[in-house]
């Protein structure tokens, strides 16, 4: 695979085994085989393209997702504030496109990220996105997580769901003692009755905002996404205790 | 080591060793070495205390730190929008308390991240927190990076120094092409003066927000952190290029 | 009445009946009065304060307030997006410490504001603040509001309540169609309510954030107020209408 | 002048002289005469239209404007941060499109508002935002403000343009003391050069961020205006000042 970007950035992940064809005229396969990452390759009309060796980011950036998948600065902060490492055990659900599995798969390795998902047709886009990044540590099941929970000893559980509390008891029989329950939801609503279900736990809810800057004339953006989802992150204390205030 | 919560959600990281004196009585160290995480242990006035089992992010919480060090917001911020993973070769500096080195070392395991850092008072603070945490992927070299890089093929190198742009023209000589080199700075005049220098570049500056909501009666807090610092990402796309616009 | 600011930025509101005793020493009165707008005062000891002839911005800065009183941000966005002006003819409940009902009546000047108290502690700290602007044109009555309003053909109702939706009815028999009904609500829960009994009117909520720079570093201040309240406007299209989707 | 709104919420803001042609068909001009604030009137196709007697709001809502128009959030503060009131003597430059003109007119109202522009194009289009508005306490004066200001005991100075820095020395000579001088800017370097001239002056400097929320689903929505300008309030305190720190 490789990663080609044009004068004005943009980004192109391509597999190399045919010519490409771009606006301003081919890339040959051939030559493209025979340059090395940090190389200039020209379309016929003289037009460069900066040759790039993919990374793991590079496929999540580019894997197919819905309107509504989750962002880097999401999944970043998911990871942070619930302390994933190399070797943590994760549970996810929904899968959806399957951003957030890849994400955090990629930070667990060598350890195994499972996901759940209802939907067939997700579980495709998902595992289409899985193959094309080479992700091989990711157990995807079709299972309903409002069910119940088959793993046990999780570090963390992370939720992209409509009725996250309904995961909440579950929950308490999976984690380990320490581990984060984590949700995800747009409307504070959500995460309000998800809240009043965290009995045992210790929580907070935030909402994380990157404003990009203009470094020209050194100003923010006029536009900005203004809100992705309100997460909450649960770190579950044991059935012994007396309620944190 | 322990982590023991009260009540108030306040959390304590003791060894054990010795029994544990607070604010509602003592907490006896052999008592405490037969409690197994997820139990609740009592001060002999009757106070309880959840007892966990701590992970590496609550040894990065509890960390020695100075007064500005940098946040699990950023922290997270970096490690996604750098795409660092198991592996990834990582440069930083300066280390200052040591937190975000300890926080990408997590995530390079079994790989080693190396911290460049001038100050020996803040080399002693940061191999202190490594060694509480217990960590040993982190080569701590006292050596100036304004002066240059040894490290060669590095996927990432982050900086939280006050004068940045001095960095820039040896990164173009140590890192992969595709790699990012990640500048954090307090003061937006630095970014600028970082921006200025990017030739061959590919770069975004962000600040990353947290707000915290007061889930009780659905609000975010009153007060907040406003301001980190100023994040640019700039990705390196070879010698061979012509200029992004 | 004189303000005073010290070489700190310090302000002082005073009457200059009697001297002023500072932490640097006293300022005479006699000597004050002789002061114009724009001259520095010294104490005994040398240090010296701007004489500053006060303006209504001033006398409303300095008013008695709750620990929930309004902040200028947010009278300035009620104002500016309920369009009020000379004239408007505007109501406000409840009164709490007169803060908003200075500002607005203020700007409805030669106009009359009318403002709703229930608690006789407040109406009492709020015409205290009153008087000390010199304010004449707002007639405090000791009025629940959710009973009913007397007044017809308002502009603008503004609500600063536990229970706003209880006044949405009353404001439909109140407010000239085009007027607004303002409701200032630090819950999201309460907007949410609020917004349910709109009918007839259309509306919008928001929030209006403010953050400071430090100019000298030229970055954001490390904290800031996160929030205040949600701000719903709510317009009266009239009792014939179809509804606004 | 009548303003329509439709079932989406659309303004129409006509002067009545005409049938008014919808995608939903004609409106008649001799009808919508004899339309009371607050009523419904139908297109021949059965189409309601809501008919309100605009207000100045609706008139600055509606004027023809740049792309870099002020919004009305910052005209709100602007007014709210420098106290603008009934016959405040307030001086703008330069007048643009002539938004922030109207706005703070009709609060200074029965006083009146100096507005100088340079440029003829601007000039034209703010004379016939103010002409339709209605509005007649502006004077629009063609004149550089960088080579000087002909008012004098101004209240305010309100500045939008490239280079704010060379009105200081002016607005030194024109302000009362307690005055404002308040300078609207897109960049933060705009604004640091600004500020660094601001010898006499207390200043701060602030942005201010309008979050619209869905309270339908109550959550934020998903995108918003990031940014506008910087605005700096600075504070004349007169020429013998000792410096502020």
């Amino acid at each position: 695979m490789y990663l080609l970007i044009d004068e004005k950035g943009r980004h192109y992940l391509i597999r190399g085994d045919d010519d490409f064809h771009t606006n301003y005229g081919v890339i040959s396969s051939k030559e493209l085989s025979k340059k090395k990452s940090g190389s200039v390759i020209e379309t016929q009309t003289g037009h460069g393209y900066f040759v790039i060796e993919p990374s793991m980011l590079d496929f999540i950036k580019k894997s197919k997702r819905g309107p509504q998948a989750i962002t880097l600065k999401d999944c970043g902060l998911i990871a942070s504030y619930s302390g994933i490492g190399p070797g943590s055990r994760v549970l996810e659900a929904g899968t959806g496109s399957g951003i957030l599995a890849m994400f955090l798969a990629n930070i667990v390795s060598p350890g195994r990220l499972t996901t759940y998902e209802i939907r067939e047709d997700f579980a495709q886009i998902a595992k289409g996105n899985f193959k094309k990044a080479g992700i091989k540590n990711i157990r995807l099941r079709m299972k309903d997580i409002y069910e119940g929970i088959d793993e046990k000893k999780l570090d963390v559980i992370t939720l992209d769901l409509p009725e996250p509390w309904k995961v909440v008891e579950h929950a308490r029989n999976s984690l380990k003692p320490g581990g984060y329950l984590v949700s995800y939801s747009p409307s504070i609503e959500q995460s309000k009755r998800f809240y009043n279900e965290l009995d045992g736990f210790m929580s907070e809810t935030v909402e994380c905002i990157v404003r990009n800057w203009d470094m020209k004339v050194v100003r923010p953006h006029s536009r900005m996404i203004a809100h992705t989802a309100f997460i909450t992150f649960a770190r579950w204390l044991g059935k012994e205790g007396p309620q944190i205030e």
